[in-house]
């Protein structure tokens, strides 16, 4: 057998860019941030499914913002069959394809959630990783909008339940129609214009980032960038970009403002005005359901995916925090989605309209843990009990005591390692233990066990100058019980520390 | 914009081999099985960890059973910077980048746990996947066997919380230190037999399904199968391939007969008799801790893998159940692992002591499932309360009956589909729902809704030829209230059914 350890180590020890590593806390944390956002949808009647992470790449179809090319931005690989391979890049594609697989059989609607870490052959760039998590929600068979706005407020509410206060965020809805309207109103449509529309789309999309004269760039001549990477325009005449942007701008104080401003933007344009008409359909559920001010009609959002039909969503925190130089940071978006009718018809040849909701979450959980969130703060922090081994031929008794605290449910171990008392005292610290149980020879000849309390330990350095509260804090710090006691006195050290 | 729906169906919805969806009851009762493996593993102070699932080719190693060229049996892919990514095959590679990356912070020994999906590049099968699930537990920087003794008792208690009873598993030790030793006292040592040995641990790998016979031909001068195709063997000589099948038959009664027919096997040994003392070290801790029948000294098990140093164990179930067929089945091994001190190595040239276990969570979820644990049956089989919609220009309305039940902590939905009255009851039943609340214009004209019970429905059908009972039953069945009691009256339709 060749024995690794025999070769030279010429493997670094390293992770491809953009892909990381989690620790205990970040785990512990998001998952109980994943189980708030599952109890939601649940709440709401939505059912879980999973997908598996590998899909035909013809299956996934090019549906990626700002690619042209079908196997750029995505991981893909050829089977032995020849067949291309992808990992999926979000987790809409692959239900399109688990419902056309499974129509038939299906309830419809068909509402679904899905959690899962999805992958981008892209760029890694500062909070920019090539695998991240997406917790989705979608309404898969019902044409109208009030499964639109269901996902609205079903967003709205989520958030409220990680804690994110009312006023601190906000579920924006546009609806492409209304673009589609405004764009034939300037002149802009028929089949050819396809391309020129999704540099539209992908030029309104970054008026949050660019604002308005750099988006007025991106929809004529294009436009340099700081880099002086020059980004090709949309070649619109000024009177189109104006109109566009106008439209971008129409939010107004309250929805039915805006939705007036909106049938002004769309003029005669019948699909325009089917998409006032579904967004005043949609503002009136909110109304009913109590929702105004936290699900609003913004028209500035559009999406960037070429896939959406009708309604477009995005979540938004509107709050501040600082950031490590005390500047104020927004999080922006922490999700969105819209309206699809498209996708499913890839596979089946008949429409069938879906609408549905992805939630970032790692941007979210960066947002719970910049607004010390209860739901994310101190999960998994505590370390186990640990047993001190201080007489190596006495392992069965040290792997008793274990065994007696793990059968009364508190977590424990042995010592496992070679090192002394003080490098075993420092492994417990470093795991974050509260407590450390010690029996060295004297003790076992008295039947006794030496209860350590770790967390009063470290502040007995520099916590008292008062000879007598030292010394009463020293006695609680560190005590002997008989063997018997074991569990009794650990549980008590253990409930001083919550 | 291009309209897929224009396009003609080209695309066909359905999934490469070895990879599958999973329905919400699969999902539910996976992730209950898990938490129970979860809090398991916490109890004996192992903590969360989690690498990402695309790791350099070259940190993977080559470390599959069965392979000797690099990129077979992984999926792999070059990056922009050409050089080799690959999906991890399992969670001890990756751990073992983890832990050399790591090093210095870790707290040692290190003791983490993992779950996570894996990838093999290889033929799927029946119950044989291109994506499956593993739980792992190691012990890394331990160089003591009694971190390997701890992970096999975890380990059976870890089967006993999941409700497999005592007597129905048993985790079996054996040692390579100790075939190492009857191959030397066979006469088969030095370091150009790497090759030779990798072909008979795999041989020995295979007892369980090939029988001593089938197992002495790949010993000896190779096996042609029922397909007709052929294994090499290892071309041991008959006196060399009588000893190893002698040891690994070597189980007695008990521990400490098997440990006596070891020592005679390993002969005069060194390195055979340095495992036949580790083997004897676990088995006084196994005594000790009252561990006797659950675990024991099993020397047939040698598992495939070529990366074990010392002890590997392997986690047996030994019940029997029926298939469709009627004919009694056992699980076998759900699970296994052993000591790998040469993994860490490869990174930091230097020895690393660390032992694992690993749990093969689909194998272990059938299981469960076969022998209908309560753990995993039932989960997630109920849907949520279907509001209909009777009159569409009343969606508020109705909207507002769903909000309601949510605020209660009801999982409710409103029906959005397009269907009339007696599609959306079907709907309701399609989702398991136990629960309709109905508001048609005359009930809406006097305040009232109608509560339908749907378990309680679909047993009207033939439940009663007594007149008085099938109306009693009907009414229970069927009921009117005033609008603001919906809530409670369908707490009490959901209680009647658990």
């Amino acid at each position: 057998m060749s024995n690794p350890s025999d070769k030279p180590p010429t493997v670094k020890a390293r992770l491809p860019r953009g892909f990381a590593d989690r620790a205990p806390g970040d785990i512990a944390a998001t998952d109980k941030m994943l189980e708030a956002i599952r109890c939601s949808y649940e709440l709401y009647g939505f059912e879980a499914v999973e997908t598996p992470f590998v899909e035909f790449t013809e299956a996934l179809g090019k549906f990626l913002p700002d690619l042209d090319r079908p196997n750029e931005g995505v991981f893909s690989f050829q089977d032995d069959d020849d067949q291309w391979l992808s990992l999926r890049y979000d987790l809409t594609a692959p239900l399109a394809r688990y419902v056309a697989e499974n129509f038939d059989r299906l309830p419809k609607p068909y509402r679904s959630y899905r959690v899962g870490w999805v992958f981008r052959n892209e760029k890694p760039g500062p909070g920019r990783f090539r695998q991240f998590m997406q917790f989705d929600a979608d309404t898969v068979g019902a044409a109208g909008v009030a499964a639109d706005a269901e996902i609205c407020m079903m967003a709205a509410d989520t958030l409220e339940k990680l804690g994110i206060r009312r006023g601190d965020y906000v579920i924006k809805v546009n609806n492409r129609k209304v673009l589609d309207g405004v764009m034939e109103a300037a002149g802009l449509e028929g089949e050819g214009r396809a391309a020129q529309k999704l540099v539209v789309l992908r030029a309104i999309d970054k008026l949050d980032r660019l604002g308005a004269d750099g988006v007025r760039m991106l929809l004529g001549p294009g436009r340099k960038d700081e880099s002086g990477d020059f980004t090709k325009g949309a070649d619109l005449a000024a009177s189109a970009i104006e109109r566009i942007l106008g439209f971008t701008s129409a939010r107004a104080g309250d929805n039915a403002g805006t939705l007036a401003k909106l049938s002004d933007s769309v003029g005669e344009s019948a699909r325009g005005k089917e998409g006032v008409a579904e967004l005043a359909e949609m503002a009136a559920l909110f109304t009913a359901a109590g929702y105004d001010g936290r699900v609003v009609i913004d028209p500035s959002v559009v999406r960037g995916l070429e896939y959406y039909t009708g309604p477009v969503y995005e979540a938004e925190l509107t709050f501040e925090v600082k950031d490590d130089n005390g500047r104020p940071v927004r999080f922006g978006s922490v999700g969105g989605g819209g309206r699809y009718d498209g996708l499913v018809a890839r596979f089946r040849g008949e429409p069938v309209p879906a609408t549905g909701f992805s939630i970032g979450v790692s941007r979210l959980f960066s947002a719970l843990k910049a607004m010390k969130s209860p739901l994310v703060e101190g999960a998994g922090a505590r370390g186990p009990v640990v047993v001190l081994v201080m007489d190596k031929t006495e392992l069965a008794r040290y792997q008793g005591f274990v065994g007696k605290l793990r059968d009364a449910g508190v977590r424990a171990e042995m010592y496992l390692g070679s090192a002394g008392m003080n490098a075993q005292l420092k492994y417990a610290d470093k795991r974050g233990s509260i407590c450390a149980v010690i029996q060295g020879s004297n003790e076992r000849d008295r039947g006794e066990i030496v209860i350590k309390d770790l967390v009063l330990g470290a502040q007995l350095g520099g916590a008292t100058k008062d000879r007598a509260d030292y010394l009463e804090l020293k006695q609680r710090a560190q005590f002997s019980v008989p063997e018997d006691r074991l569990v009794e006195a650990v549980r008590e050290v253990l409930a001083r520390h919550g």
